[in-house]
């Protein structure tokens, strides 16, 4: 169980520093100030040939000459110095080593065979390696601060809820910086560098094993071992531990970025969406998104729904709040007016927003007036308050402690924005998330209700990819015949080689009829024109498509003579095998401009129901699907159970479908059909 | 000329304040405060009757008792005694009446009753009236901060490039105090309440001829009067002034809000961007983006282009700014990597994002021999400098004046990102535009970029607004053929009233043809089953089409025999008259879901063909126009050109046009037809 073996990293009894430096701001000498100044209780041992001490302890030549095997080193000299650092690690029996020293595998051809070297020896004895390049770790409960980086220094640490763990060390300590700020403690913040052994995803499981722990904030530039990484989400979901991540390398550019900056892998980004979302990880797209709604998170806020009540003394922000909510669709809770109007002035608007106008500058208690209206109401659930103007006269001290009376009362999570820091701060002091933009309250607030949704989904089982695998297309008629298997409604349709059949499927299917030619080698029957939509004469129509395929040089596997579908609206159904993700499910706007318009979602299966019509309402079509110029809504229940189904079987298929595409679904008032398919596998008879 | 007279409103000779209260920390106490406090020179006239003295000036009883006209006047006194003091002001001959009390046309009839009371008096003298219910004017140059906002005590007023003009109070104070944060110094603060009288336009217009203002904030919840609106933004565009504009009251939430806030009246938001786009106003999501970019035209930016250098010394914020620069479509400069490669370590990457890689901390000279690369290449136009970590050993106050030399050097408009208020502070100071989030930097680099882009456009006439009337619909032949009159390129077709008819066009236009029964009663011919796509018998098919509109009650005008157009992409392009803005173009995706998708763009004519194609280039199908899946690329070309004609035509009609529904245009490889086409009008022959 090598993740286990993490808790050395975490909680280490002993800790030796290779290239121990005398000189504190010194990347072998840092290690050593913090592990002081942090309270480390456990023994340490600086390991330095050319000095008797450093920074006043005993330094020791080599890691051989240590009293014991130290639980964890940190490995602080550069080169093929580091490489045989390494090895001693190993072959003392070192838990876990830590290689702060760049000039690795970043570097090129040559530092990534030096890497791997390190790598073989920490293998061969089952030791874990962290980085190398990497800034190290650092836990402020028990002092193991085996980190380099100068933010400890100028921002001194404080233990708190929350953790952070990054593949950058820089933006280890941004994120650090950015949270410190909300007025939060951290416990943990590791940065993995190179991650040529140790990723983030394992890291992240030692700290979701943490009870101290109430919020983990992940970077990376590449998922590296989704399996990993979805066994820490789903430990930290079975302890209500949310977890929000930062995946950047989102666009072909990034991921060149990334590529020349740790050697990242390119993954289909809607991938990560999906993935994120099955496992209740929440995915924020640049560090001040990553750490907004930090301090409603340590508070244990876990809203049941996002109906949201703002409160302002400025009419101006409560009509952008309105405007905002509309916006981003977020539902404003109907406040009761009568009550409000008892306490309002006569002019203040009692509708939700509230603007309990610049009456609060003569009268402080109008806030704590109003807050109980809120409250009681059933459909509270958020609440933010706006204080674009709140200087010389207000009572700020007692808006604050309003507030953090009313949050505590009603167990409703509140934030306060405010552009002013003078007045966030007896906010921030009383325990309430503040932000200086009110679209950033409203966003965090938002943030906290939808993950907490995503929190309380049952757990999902990790992703299970399946090895590469040569597949051949399979012709339509066959295509069509997997997915009836699977349980995929179809369009009735008979497939005829000869004459006499065709006479026959119309019989059975009655007038209108659509003819299409079938070859395993030509899976584009548009473009090849084999597909006849106005067929007069069903006969002459086969003969012309059997005519055609020979033309162009294709097998012939039959005509596909199939009942005429009633006009529905189309949509698009697909799956295909990832290599890191395993089987990936597709729903979105059908027709030929799919991946021109780009209008759909990705799903890991097995997934319900609900999650795809969820999908499907993300859409940009998703107002026609609930009818519109007098249509009827569409039928989006039996497409989700279609989509679940071939979720499910691409599951069972275990690897012998590589890719499924069902393009158009037919989806009626009542019903849905899968009008055409197309299907790559290997391993079933053509 | 009323504009002209707010010249008093910022630099009067005198000014009188009704209700100056001895307490200066009252509404009638804090004008008289700051007048003295900011060096306000002319002569200033207490005027309540109670006191000899306020504030150790001397008082008057009345303004009648006063040794001369007070140039401009604050009435600081509630209810009926406002009113009479204004008309005390209108009768003495005083030029502008700043009213801040409230109690008046917000608060309902009564109120807005009292409120007329004043318009008139003022009116009725030629007095301008500023307010009520408005927190007063503020100019720091001549000291007139006659101005009851507390913002001036908590955050001394200092002269500066900036002003800001705002409906509402709280918010100018908010949007003070954000400029003020960016290291801005700001001229004017002026917040215009109730606008009974004097609106945010005109305002704006007194301070566009300001010649010390570099940059113009705005905020309103509904444009009352486009016409001053655009005169100043027009005054302003000649002079090279940029304006940012915060328009709340978005969506119909917003609205409703803003109903109860300030009584603004509801306009469809997409005329709004059409008209702050036209006369190059750059509009602002929120406060924060309202000032996001100040310190860029503060400094006088007006970039010929938006390609971006990134540059930062941490490899995850290039990864993450490639991906963002990717996710708006920013492009990114092309920067020679030759010159990089000899400078860089050579694990860096020499890509653009630059990343100059930790290596910074030992070599702080590594940031000044990159900037030469960037600013001696060509492609460079934008450059973002994030530093997310940059504290202890880093020469933070080398790299900000550095960047400061290279942007004076080069003239490149340039930004710092960094969490770090300490990292921000020496760049600031350097007089750098600085951002706490990177792509906050980027956002505001682009936005000037862009917006200089709209000031360089030629001027354009202010709106034309044409008095409602009431229109009827023409029929399809008649709409067709007004359209071909203002030189649209319609489809071929004839109005047939007789068989004979039907049988000449026929032979005249060629099979196949499409028919369309024509009755001025049924406008929607599709769901009346008018419109005939597939006519094997054109004669029995007209017979059968004149039956039809019998059956519906129609007044039978014809059936259209059309050549059946060949297919090409259906794109939509209509007209309408807007009470408040004329004549308004939209031009979107074609088709029935125009409404529900609402996947278009307004226009204001006239405009140019580029315009146009800007705005087609917006649309979600975008990518369809450009040919995708081997179809050629759409002649958007010619489609702009009838989009420009419709707007010409719209503006020629004079009001004699209310609506113009073109859906749809069908745009091919080379050319566009209009299709279907519904005119309303008056004073056109049916």
């Amino acid at each position: 169980m090598p993740s286990g073996m993490l808790e050395s990293a975490l909680d280490p009894a002993s800790i030796a520093i290779v290239g121990a430096s005398d000189n504190p701001h010194k990347v072998g000498g840092r290690p050593l100030l913090y592990l002081r100044r942090y309270g480390y209780r456990g023994a340490i041992y600086p390991v330095n040939p050319a000095r008797r001490e450093v920074q006043g302890l005993r330094a020791f030549p080599a890691l051989a000459d240590l009293p014991e095997v130290p639980e964890l080193a940190v490995v602080a000299v550069a080169g093929d110095e580091a490489v045989h650092a390494v090895e001693a690690c190993a072959a003392r029996g070192v838990k876990v080593a830590v290689v702060m020293t760049s000039g690795f595998g970043e570097t090129g051809e040559a530092g990534l065979a030096k890497q791997n070297r390190m790598l073989a020896a920490a293998k061969g004895s089952g030791m874990r390696l962290i980085g190398p390049n990497c800034q190290g770790l650092a836990n402020f409960a028990t002092g193991t601060v085996a980190n380099f980086s100068t933010i400890f220094h100028e921002l001194e640490g404080t233990d708190g809820p929350v953790a952070i763990v990054s593949q950058s060390g820089a933006n280890s300590q941004a994120i650090y910086q950015l949270v410190r700020e909300k007025g939060l403690g951290v416990r943990h913040v590791h940065a993995t560098g190179n991650e040529a052994d140790v990723t983030v995803a394992e890291l992240a499981a030692a700290v979701v094993a943490d009870p101290g722990v109430r919020l983990l904030l992940l970077y990376m530039e590449a998922i590296k071992d989704p399996v990993a990484l979805a066994a820490a989400a789903e430990a930290a979901r079975a302890r209500d531990l949310p977890i929000v991540a930062l995946k950047a390398g989102r666009t072909a550019s990034g991921q060149r970025a990334a590529s020349s900056h740790t050697g990242a892998l390119a993954t289909e980004d809607r991938i990560v969406d999906a993935f994120f979302e099955r496992h209740a990880i929440w995915r924020a797209a640049d560090p001040h998104e990553l750490v907004g709604a930090a301090a409603l998170y340590a508070r244990g806020h876990r809203p049941l729904g996002r109906r949201l009540v703002f409160i302002s003394n400025s009419g101006a922000s409560c009509v952008m709040a309105a405007d905002y909510a509309e916006q981003r669709g977020i539902p404003l809770a109907q406040v009761p007016s009568d009550r409000l109007r008892s306490v309002l002035p006569a002019f203040a608007s009692v509708d939700n927003p509230i603007d309990v106008t610049g009456a609060l500058l003569g009268n402080p208690k109008l806030f704590a007036d109003v807050l109980p209206a809120v409250g009681e109401h059933a459909q509270s659930e958020l609440v933010a308050v706006g204080l674009p103007v709140a200087g010389t006269g207000y009572d700020v001290e007692a808006f604050a402690r309003d507030l953090a009376a009313f949050e505590k009362r009603y167990g409703l999570a509140s934030a306060l924005a405010a552009p002013q820091p003078s007045v966030r701060e007896p906010f921030m002091r009383a325990g309430i998330a503040t932000f200086g933009r009110e679209r950033e309250a409203i966003d965090a607030l938002v943030q906290v209700a939808d993950h907490a949704a995503l929190l309380r989904r049952p757990a999902a089982p990790p992703p299970r990819a399946f090895p590469p695998a040569e597949y051949g297309t399979l012709d339509e008629a066959a295509s069509l015949a997997l997915l009836a298997q699977a349980g995929i409604a179809v369009i009735e349709h008979r497939r005829c080689r000869h004459e006499h059949e065709v006479v026959d499927a119309c019989r059975q299917l009655g007038a209108p009829v659509v003819l299409k030619g079938c070859s395993r080698d030509i899976p584009h029957k548009s473009e090849a024109r084999l597909v006849s939509l106005d067929v007069q004469d069903p006969v002459a129509e086969f003969h012309r498509l059997r005519r055609r395929i020979g033309e162009l040089g294709g097998w012939f596997d039959g005509v596909i003579v199939a009942r005429k579908a009633p006009k529905g609206r189309e949509l698009a159904l697909g799956a295909r095998l990832d290599a890191q993700f395993g089987p990936v499910v597709m729903v979105g706007d059908g027709g030929i401009y799919l991946e021109a318009l780009r209008d759909f979602r990705l799903l890991l299966p097995p997934f319900t129901a609900a999650q795809v019509i969820d999908s499907l309402s993300a859409l940009r079509i998703a107002p026609l699907l609930r009818g519109v110029r007098g249509e009827p809504a569409c039928d989006v229940a039996a497409f989700a159970a279609m989509a679940v189904r071939l979720g499910d079987a691409m599951l069972q298929w275990q690897g012998r479908v590589g890719a499924v595409d069902i393009n158009p679904v037919a989806v009626f008032e009542t019903g849905a059909l899968a009008l055409d398919a197309l299907v790559e596998s290997y391993n079933f008879s053509r």
